[in-house]
């Protein structure tokens, strides 16, 4: 369910009566947060769900957590934080005992978690430690492209050096076996950006692209469909190719989320199991107001069904 | 013309027929180019041109500088940066004089006029050269949105170092008067983005955002409707504003180019003179092959008329 206190239970019920048409949605949250938020919509029902444990089988089951008595939107709280912390772990133990296949997260609040002591920049860092990975790959993709990151949430200025040989050759791997296993791709096709303007134009604006190409050399070697370093500005419009990789930031979620915001999920390539998430946050400013858009959320649902049957 | 080898005098020749509704079009190039050009296309007919210094007034003129006796497409040469660098300083002439009211240039290859011993990094810097000014605004533009870059040329690498209150407040004013002066908005609205990752979500990755945020408040005591900085990812899907401000290169191009890449044009602001360019480069690639694109030409072309008309 994400952060209590964002737009999570709130599109979580937007979105229940497109999902599930090849599996059962479990949400696990807190039933307070959920009919609060149902009081806000138009047809203001009290939602009815199914129950996890008593093995309903049909429409949405929810396993309640109880942790929140009243729910105050768009605040932060590190009970709030706490809360967001136990969903997913609760999750993780599911998809751990192989009793669910797939964990799509709703946004959680980066002060929230930190203010309740837990350690982790984001659910994507946390569900890669108690998934046993250091390698995983942040993805985000909708339904015109899809684009991996080499570096995610550090600063510009921080980025050059952050570069490796090794670093962007994991990315462009995870990014193939990923598409292989999870997106029916026999032999995916996958196109690289440079770092500088121009990727550099020979060397006279940088020379990181050095090592792109060293990294593109190698993974060619391992039987990877890879081009590139291309000048990232002229390099999305095309969308000639199974998936771009972008070396930070900006660069890959600019164009992904410009192209179609709505509908753009964050994908984690690399762990132990299938886990999507929207590609938006928590939404506090527009929280408990019922105008939250559950698109992308039931995009996030979709590719995870699809990523679990392969096709 | 732009360079000789280059798609310059094709995509001239393609894009008279849709040009001069409310202008002339004056071409400075060379003939032998022009008529080899025109030979590859499919209707093959030689060009014919009114002559410019005899006060011709109707349909297309062209300024024949005889340089180039037979061109070679698609290669680099001094002789052909030389040739670029002489039609520019034409097109200024003219200009300077009060006899053009617009330059429109075709793409030059870097490599070319630097062998020639032109020392400007392009086109751009030649004109702000001449133009005597040393504070003028790179703007990319299409029918979607219109983006205005702080930095140009240099690594992401160099970036977070070059950029200054001066520097963004001087590239918000250049484009609030531009937009004001040559496309009739009384009150232009202008985002600005941030440089990190969630415009550096309150310094937590990367602090050059206090730097965005005093040159905004400076540029709103001056009157101007800025706001900012935002996160660049999230931004640019909603085409809310009348100009984006991005901090460097690929920040500012992938959104304008992934939105409608044919049709995004190169227009410098800041000049004593209206510019603008095809957003592509020399397309060496495909040069005297016939199948090159004048739609960033033409719509070029349509901007500059725009601008002149303030409409």
């Amino acid at each position: 369910m994400g952060d209590p206190a964002g737009i999570g239970g709130e599109i979580i019920l937007k979105s229940l009566p497109n999902l599930g048409n090849r599996s059962i949605p479990v949400v696990i949250g807190d039933s307070n947060v959920i009919n609060l938020a149902a009081k806000q919509l138009s047809d203001s029902k009290t939602p009815r769900f199914g129950n996890f444990k008593e093995g309903c089988t049909e429409g949405a089951e929810f396993i309640d957590l109880k942790l929140i008595e009243k729910v105050q939107f768009g605040i932060s709280d590190p009970k709030y934080g706490e809360a967001s912390y136990r969903y997913i772990v609760e999750a993780l133990k599911l998809i751990l005992a192989g009793e669910v296949s797939a964990i799509v997260t709703c946004p959680i609040n980066k002060k929230s978690i930190n203010s309740a002591g837990v350690k982790f920049i984001g659910h994507t860092e946390l569900l890669a430690h108690y998934g046993g990975v250091t390698d995983y790959v942040m993805m985000m993709a909708n339904r015109s492209m899809r684009v991996s990151l080499v570096t995610i949430h550090i600063p510009i200025k921080d980025v050059p050096q952050a570069l490796s040989v090794e670093k962007i050759l994991k990315t462009i791997l995870i990014t193939h076996n990923s598409l292989k296993t999870y997106f029916g791709l026999q032999s995916p096709h996958i196109k690289v950006c440079g770092l500088n303007p121009h990727a550099g134009e020979e060397g006279i604006m940088g020379d990181e692209e050095a090592m792109i190409h060293e990294a593109i050399r190698i993974a060619r070697l391992l039987n990877a469909d890879v081009e590139g370093p291309f000048p990232a500005d002229t390099l999305f419009h095309r969308i000639d190719c199974d998936a771009y990789i972008a070396m930070y930031h900006d660069q890959g979620l600019i164009p992904v989320k410009t192209i179609d915001f709505s509908r753009t999920v964050n994908i984690t390539l690399g762990l132990p199991f299938v886990r999507t998430s929207p590609g938006h946050g928590t939404g506090y400013d527009i929280a408990g107001k019922g105008i939250a858009d559950p698109s992308s959320l039931i995009e996030a649902y979709r590719i995870a069904e699809k990523m679990i049957f392969n096709n």
